[in-house]
């Protein structure tokens, strides 16, 4: 197998794979979505520019080169890549606390976010580590993203006000803005929540508005997508022709016209390795959700996405924003929706996307300055109001207390201590509920039912046992997790029982046993062995057994391994095998029916 | 039930309950053992407190309080708390790097060590929160401990060769020792020399030795454990009589006489959070080993150690050493296993060697003066030699790769980088390598074993199946490891087989459906209905089941819930449930032996 044949490289670039199937349906298709897309990535990208801390411009520059990189690596038709919300947050807040330290300005950090993000994506998807999103629970990250919903409102409102105020925790942003409260602008707050009411008014209420004038329903739903260009454009002029700007209106003022200057950024080890943290949960919670979004579409018309081409269309498209000067970027929820909904089949309509931003950048700058940042903030609220959903805590109450734990502490450790310790400790606590569990596996002493060849628990059925054997049924996995919970409970019920003088473990549920776990049998037969009692085992899987032989446990084990529980339970009692003697373990048994 | 019964009590009190069974007889055992203890412990003391980068009389003071407490508090009866060699190396390391940094003096910063410790131990004991310690697998501890008594070894010898060098880790050691190898003490040397190659001798050859002179067995056993006592006094003798310290050879000095001082620790916010990493590190390495002894030696006498009450016992006896101006302790497992010779019963043991400890304090510390360090490096070498064995790098390497990889990470981590780095990397790796095999369960296509109503695995037993039934079994609980890749295993599968109307989940081997696996099978179910396919789920366990009823999933789901493969089968294709269509099945089927 050469790496160059066709097949491996359209592994790698699957814009060969589509690219050759392209046709004029498919153009037109995509060329729709493209026209819809531009028209909303617009405000969005000056939006989350605004929240990112960053320039007006780079959320364009976002916009251009990262979604031409990602229609040549990506495999999702629909998925639209560009800055997004949390993201955005997660970059603001990173690049904030460089800055306040010191370290780096809050640009370039935000730049060097982005590449070492990418890096990082383009590294697991080669790597193969995608796995490693799993550690983002999905509780953990619907708490999160409610919470981080949260947060950007409350970070919008000094922009609705006009007052300066800051803040990267809830309760911090809620006491600055009533510190500053008194020094409101009325008119800015005009613009603002005018903008607010009529975008989420238009959300739900502007297709059917413009049907009933008249307009057909699929032109209607468009039109309605771009309710947040029209409302930058009326409060643009509105700014323009009043003069807002003299009466403390902010506006987003002069943004430089033309393409971004493609430049890798400055290399600075001391400061990027303090930026690494921040760089992996960025990337993490935006290909988590990405890729969610992306197989929601992708299922609706049976197709496939691949998560490790996604890591790296993903890194891709983040080293391609570095290089714009930009900020990270990822799949964004909303907007693809409205590319599926748009019809978009193939990557290449974010490419033609990529043209229209970049054809707005060239042309529509100069306007740019009389608009309010008002109108932005209030793009922002409205599209964040939609990611905050409690329902998940309601949920994971009734189901699960461990996820309700989970959920509960990342809600409010992203209010109370900010984004990125939210984030850690919704994950560090899923792992630590993860390995409680498993350090607790349920475990059963096991009898025969009467007249069978099964056996089941003591405690749930009447069963026959013997006083001096002692069958162990773990219905779990043997590993580091649980080995030593092994250990102390038999230790713990063989003190207990002074008369058993044979210990069966029977393996039936136990589909691997780790090194950790071996080398416990050892300090248990060991244990045993000094005791005077003899340890079996019985029912072992295949793949477990084959393990066992290669090493000296089963040479150095006091016991035997059984075929089957009754096999052991026989062998040890003096009987035949393959005739029980019934007649004695009826004469015999004492019966456990706690 | 009154939380103040005696039974209570003696919960957290375990010496009330032995307390008043103590008699005579146990009384002896408890004595002897103690005066052997006493004799190994005032060496020990000494070389760990060196070790730890502490004045000597701290390992004096560490090994009178601590052991008092532990009586108290302890379950075990030969345990022998006290200075260890590892946990001492961590010490040093921890409190070295914040002495380095110049937030607190070294003996400050070890103190605080003992006292977070303790306060953690204590915590961790009284919130049942032991798990905890499973963290730490068996291979990573035991490499972990190799590597330290490596690193330990290689520190020492700067003290056999009089002369100064540093470094915290394997190499910096090595080529701080290169540098100053010239200024070697060549009488140092020899002293150094002579007592390791005594002291290494006397492990194995002092007993038969005595016993060759005439002296019975147990005595010569006792005597031979004295071995580093006397290798002290005549090295002391020696220093005294040739006045050594003017020919340049290091001796202990002034050791304050009398009791320690009962202190708490100088409160210190800020430095202290520094340290609660390094201490909580400590704790669980000084916890995973103690108990194990511990347990090990219970075991023999089928004894139990109770190990939320030795987290307990281990805490208080940190508090206490803490207080006591001395540094973290723990139970250590040569010392232990001699006390269990020489027949601990009780804890009352460490009570009488803590009186001995004590009454050296008060009576031999001006004879140390003349003590050379150099004999209190050998003791230290020749214990951790014994702690020094990769095997379990050749048995893990036949055993399982992924332990392999954890260990030799430890290993190289711990060696290279140092303690703190090397443990932490050896736990997070094996807990990444258990979530990445969680992350990827056996899962199989099943279908019916012709003529039975047993379904199996297509691609290992010749079974009929159904092209518009895809069923999947999953061998794994489904928790947030792996629900992704069920999400991303079931789309996949459904996209390549157009044909397939009816999906069916069979649960025989899920203990659990967590939130993550439930919300995944929402969005399954989701996705599925989108493409037209009903999902179903068969053999549902009993506790799983309940749980699922507590939430919306079974309304929402497209299909429904068998009882059993076989009746799922029937029912969707549309035969009685009772009574398999045998004819059609076997006319219909297509057989996937893949």
């Amino acid at each position: 197998m050469t790496v160059l044949s066709t097949t491996g490289l359209a592994r790698y670039f699957p814009v060969l794979d589509w690219g050759r199937r392209y046709n004029r349906r498919l153009l037109t298709s995509d060329m729709i979505a493209a026209v819809i897309g531009t028209l909303m990535l617009i405000p969005q990208s000056l939006a989350y520019a605004l929240l990112a801390g960053m320039p007006p411009e780079t959320g364009l520059y976002a916009s251009i080169l990262p979604l031409l990189i990602y229609a040549i690596f990506g495999t999702s038709g629909p998925l639209a890549v560009g800055p997004v919300a949390v993201v955005s947050l997660m970059t603001a807040s990173a690049a904030g606390q460089m800055a306040a330290t010191g370290g780096m300005d809050h640009v370039s950090a935000a730049i060097a976010l982005a590449f070492l993000s990418g890096i990082f994506l383009v590294a697991v998807g080669i790597f193969r580590l995608g796995f490693l999103a799993n550690f983002l629970s999905h509780p953990v990250t619907s708490g999160f993203v409610s919470a981080s919903g949260i947060l950007i409102a409350a970070g919008q409102v000094k922009y609705l006000l006009g007052i300066k105020a800051s803040g990267d925790t809830f309760l911090g942003i809620v006491e600055s803005l009533l510190a500053h409260i008194g020094e409101t602008s009325l008119v800015t707050l005009a613009i603002g929540a005018s903008a607010t009411i009529f975008l989420q008014w238009a959300r739900k209420g502007l297709k059917p508005a413009l049907v009933r004038l008249g307009i057909a329903t699929g032109l209607a739903g468009n039109l309605a997508r771009a309710a947040p260009v029209v409302a930058m454009g009326l409060t643009t002029l509105l700014a323009w022709g009043l003069d807002l700007e003299k009466m403390g209106v902010w506006l987003v003022g002069t943004v430089p016209q033309g393409l971004p200057v493609f430049a890798l950024p400055a290399f600075d080890l001391a400061h990027w390795l303090d930026l690494v943290r921040p760089a992996i949960l960025i990337s993490i919670i935006g290909f988590v959700s990405s890729v969610s979004v992306a197989q929601t579409l992708a299922a609706k018309k049976r197709e496939k996405v691949v998560p490790d081409q996604e890591l790296i269309a993903l890194g891709a498209a983040n080293i391609a924003s570095s290089i714009s000067g930009a900020f990270p970027v990822t799949g964004g929820f909303a907007r693809s929706v409205v590319y599926y909904d748009a019809g978009a089949e193939t990557p290449a309509s974010g490419a033609f996307t990529a043209l229209g931003i970049a054809l707005a950048t060239l042309t529509l700058t100069p306007l740019l300055y009389y608009l309010p940042q008002a109108t932005l903030a209030a793009t922002i609220i409205v599209s964040v109001i939609t990611l905050i959903d409690f329902s998940v805590l309601k949920k994971a109450w009734s189901y699960s207390i461990a996820d309700f734990a989970a959920v509960t502490l990342t809600i409010v450790a992203t209010l109370v201590l900010g984004v990125e310790i939210g984030i850690l400790a919704g994950v560090t606590l899923s792992i630590l509920l993860h390995l409680y569990k498993g350090s607790r596996p349920h475990m059963a002493v096991v009898g025969r039912v009467p007249g069978t060849e099964h056996y089941r628990n003591v405690l749930r059925h009447k069963v026959e046992t013997y006083p001096e054997i002692l069958t162990l049924r773990v219905d779990d996995s043997l590993y580091f997790a649980n080995a030593r919970h092994l250990e102390e409970s038999l230790s713990e019920m063989v003190a207990d029982r002074p008369e058993v003088k044979d210990v069966i473990l029977l393996c039936s549920a136990v589909n691997e046993i780790d090194l950790s776990a071996l080398e416990s049998l050892e300090e248990i037969n060991r244990r045993l062995k000094d005791a005077g009692v003899r340890l079996h085992l019985s029912e072992v899987k295949g793949p477990v057994m084959d393990r066992l032989e290669k090493c000296s446990f089963l040479k150095e084990m006091t016991g035997q391994v059984f075929l089957t529980q009754h096999q052991a339970i026989a062998s040890i009692r003096g009987v035949e095998k393959d005739a029980p003697d019934r007649s004695r373990a009826e004469e015999a048994p004492i019966e456990w029916y706690i």
